[in-house]
């Protein structure tokens, strides 16, 4: 059976080195996370995770959850139990605004406690996690009363949350939906419709569910401008707070998937159901998006999750299994056999792991401290270029992280040969809770178009001409420094690949649209490795800096170095594989008529 | 659901003008496969695999095999069934030897009836194919005595074979094998040991299963070089072929794995079950690997059958499924939305499939022609050219084929969007199923091993340079070619990658053999990429050829050159950057000390 630790070293070292979170400790929204309480965030959070969820990890995959005739839904035995201690604990509440309840944390501390709560169980993660982003839909979009009434009770975890887009015929594609939302005459509307794939849709850990649901008006647009989002209790709820008529929205049954068994997936049916307008009319889809980025991010952190304890537990096999000799002669010769961690086929699969979790780890923390200084740096131009560059990476953090998230897990269930397929061992469930990842929130084709099609262009490229003088000044000063420049010159011609496909697109878009498309999803990846390239260079300074000085774990330190080494060597040369992917164009793809695809 | 329609037409093709079948018509070994006989084997076995292994596959993954308290094992409902047919119709019987009751058809055509049988039902297809394994190994080994006695029952399917190599302690590393033979003096031994892992190791489709088990006997070398091989039937087998006694081999339970659930992957308990010794003491393990090397030609096979089907369903998907517009306005306007097939990130997967699954079934195929050859050729040279071929690239066909495999069945679930997740739509299975065959027969790891630090010094090098003259060959005829310069001349800067990545392994590799270790995975892929690249050339030039005699289906061979293209402009990248990472050496790999890996 595999185990966890909490990454709690690194997370530190990203804060302190990265993202360089005391720099902003006196600032509004900041001011919550002293060193002291973020240090036990880490500590004791990793801890109530290792030892209440993860022990129901695998056990929740293999029960999976219950459908009742009654449309009821029961969650994996052990569930509720963690839950109520998740609540107890004050887990739920921490990056929430105080004023309904929450502690106020900067959204970097929560995102790095929401990555050991993956790992532990990405399962049981999602119930908080959707709950969180109905909060913010509401805090951004919801009037005075519906904050009131709803929000305090969320951040609490008293009740769940959760969102309903999709539907049988559309997924991608909302201007699609039939849900009809017929206006009641006092300010309520009556839904009605189907909404499939609704994760943590029904279930038995909250007295309440509270759905924001995307529908049309009569007479709305037929098209997305034609979407709005209303909130829908599944009790509704008196204006003292007490819980009152169950609501006419039902599960009418739970989708049977590759993974994340212990999450329910539901259907939901709307039978006239009573609900109320969230923000204005027509206007849902914007509303929807807050949800969505947030989620975006969230599910990116699902690969870096999923991906950390899948590796930490390749790591422990190469240790523990003895299999063959190594090529230089017996390794240890005492034993029948050296352990995996002498083949070097074993250590690449390894160093994948550690290189792209660690950089998706720094990246993930500091694309959260770029949403905290969205909302809360000092000047307005620091303001939106934080915007602006987790706008623009965004997708990338999603797409880039989930895809790689699942070949991270791929490869650490491959370590384990034959015992990796094996259920009771634990590896295969990673691999299939990792998959849903790069399809859920927008599938990752979905997020290369949203890189290219819309965050590329969006006010004249200020996003990406920022990041490019980002990682082109970090390079220059690293450059100028024995300890880093090889680095450096490495990292800079694959910035050169990105900016060159970049041009590459600016020069071909206009023409043919579809020349931008079909290199979309080989630009995300490109983007992918520069900015987590760029992670790596400032873990790796900050390692030379210390080891310089004699400071920190030498160890830790010279793991950075050599990681950051074989990130150059192994991860940075697919930067210009890519680009001369996007510089083929469209024309190949475009080619064949649909008959043309079969063999057959 | 998923459908599935073999791909006759892309297997002539491929057999026509990629294979040249016709070429050797009259020579020993292909006379059984007349084009007529061919063609019907063709059509008439897609038929036979679609209409009856096909519908159950899917519900025997849902429902899996059950293993009773006697210790006997139920496949799923309707498998026996099928077994049944497909023994009656003599679809078990193909490339048998006519002596044996076999058809005597070459290799080249039973695989190609092979992948038609995977595709339809990969799980069931492992049934008869641990069979034929088990007969090669027999037929080459074993006495007189054992081939009469066995071998022409498992030709008819009425008898089932099985491989028992892994033990709970030992996979790759067979020196560590427990198990032990005692001599009865009378001619058997007694076999105690347990055996893991073990595909089809007990069912209820035959009235016997002949196991072939590694073992040692007493006093047998510490090492690989102690092992034997014996043949121990479930049941014992009389002079006059009458089945005797229960013998002492029990299933003790069966594996709940990620998937082929529909095959039974058995704990073998042998408690001084009778064997007899097959071939001469000690030399188990080079008896073993004549079954090993056809079954990893079978498994690479495997990821192609999975990824055509996978492909398949994803093709059908892209044209029913309507979501968005086209980059370049509505290709439907008519319509709510168009097909997904407007999107160029959904072509760019499709795309993928179609260049790498026509690409693989080629290169098996021509494989497989290899097979035969190095059998039936007219003389020595061409024999041994074939068989040093075959050598090289059986580690390629099945590690570079089954990684690529299971990247097409992920990008085919991936064009499903949530649908591809839910089980009822058939599409998980596929990439649960494809999952395997990455890590059996040996891991794709082992596999790159087997490659660089076998195959590509023996003799002196002489397989790897009989595969670059080869390719140069062609390359430089192409060259001389309008139609196919272009491809030729990207091809060409690939095989380049290839030989300049061999030569740093020969510079490199005496000084310190993990800098050729560090490289073996990537340079098993650069080499799948070559390998491919020649099919697709001579697809191409095939495909050309006949559009400019006016001669075949337009469609399909227009098809053909335009993905032939998209395998220049989106696969032959790689190439270098698998190169610059092979050139990376092993430094930062091998660098880290066991403990130095966890972030935590």
């Amino acid at each position: 059976m595999p185990s966890y630790t909490p990454p709690v070293r690194d997370t530190r070292f990203v804060l302190d080195h990265v993202v360089g979170l005391d720099r902003y400790s006196n600032r509004p929204g900041f001011t919550a996370a002293s060193a002291d309480v973020v240090t036990a965030v880490l500590e004791e959070g990793g801890k109530f995770v290792a030892e209440v969820l993860f022990p129901i990890n695998h056990s929740g995959d293999q029960q999976g959850c219950t459908r009742h005739a009654d449309g009821s839904v029961t969650t994996p035995d052990g569930f509720k139990d963690a839950y109520d201690r998740f609540v107890e604990s004050g887990w739920a509440t921490l990056s929430a605004p105080e004023q309904f309840g929450g502690q106020g944390m900067p959204h970097v501390v929560a995102t790095a406690f929401e990555e050991y709560m993956i790992s532990s169980n990405m399962a049981f993660a999602m119930y908080p996690g959707l709950t969180h982003g109905a909060i913010a839909a509401l805090l951004a979009k919801g009037s005075q009363e519906q904050k009131e009434k709803y929000v305090p009770r969320m951040v609490s975890g008293e009740w769940g949350g959760t969102m309903n887009l999709t539907e049988p015929q559309c997924g991608t594609d909302l201007g699609l939906i039939k849900t009809r939302a017929e206006p009641g005459g006092d300010g309520s509307y009556a839904i009605t419709g189907t909404k499939i794939f609704i994760s943590s849709g029904e279930h038995d850990l909250t007295s309440n569910i509270i759905h924001l649901v995307l529908a049309k008006t009569p007479g709305a647009p037929d098209s997305s401008k034609g979407i709005s989002l209303f909130v829908v209790p599944k009790y509704l709820v008196g204006d003292d707070g007490s819980l009152g008529a169950r609501n006419a929205v039902t599960c009418g049954s739970i989708e049977h998937k590759m993974g994340i068994h212990a999450n329910s997936t539901c259907v939901m049916n709307y039978d006239g159901a009573t609900g109320w307008l969230v923000g204005e009319e027509n206007k849902g889809l914007a509303a929807m998006f807050i949800m969505m980025n947030a989620a975006r991010l969230g599910v990116g952190l699902q690969g870096l999750g999923v991906a950390e304890v899948a590796y930490q537990n390749a790591v422990i096999y190469a240790g523990d299994r003895r299999q063959g000799r190594a090529l230089t002669g017996p390794a240890q010769p005492g034993e029948k056999a050296d352990t995996l961690f002498v083949h070097p086929d074993v250590r690449r699969m390894l160093m994948e792991g550690k290189a792209l979790t660690e950089g998706l780890r720094a990246l993930c923390l500091w694309g959260a401290l770029q949403v905290d200084l969205s909302h809360h740096a000092e000047d307005e131009a620091e303001r939106q270029l934080a915007d602006d560059l987790i706008s623009l990476l965004t997708p990338v953090i999603k797409g880039y992280g989930t895809d790689k998230g699942y070949d991270i897990a791929t490869n650490a269930q491959q370590v384990y040969g034959g015992h990796g397929y094996i259920a009771e061992w634990g590896m295969e469930q990673y691999v299939r809770d990792a998959r849903i990842a790069m399809i859920y929130e927008g599938t990752n084709g979905v997020q290369a178009m949203d890189l290219v099609g819309r965050k590329l262009a969006q006010n004249g490229g200020r996003a990406i001409q920022a990041l490019f003088k980002l990682v082109g000044d970090e390079i220059a000063v690293a450059s100028s420094a024995d300890a880093t420049r090889d680095f450096a010159l490495r990292l800079d011609r694959a910035l050169k690949d990105l900016q060159a496909a970049t041009m590459w697109f600016m020069a071909n878009g206009m023409q043919n649209p579809n020349h931008v498309g079909a290199g979309a999803h080989s630009y995300m990846h490109l983007m992918g490795i520069v900015a987590t390239g760029l992670m790596w260079l400032r873990m790796l300074t900050a390692a030379q800096a210390q080891l310089a000085a004699g400071e920190g774990d030498a160890k830790f330190l010279e793991a950075k170095t050599i990681t950051a080494r074989f990130f150059a060597e192994r991860i940075l040369p697919d930067a210009g594989a890519l680009r001369r992917k996007i510089e083929g164009g469209s024309d190949s793809l475009m080619a064949l008529e649909p008959e043309m695809f079969a063999a057959a």
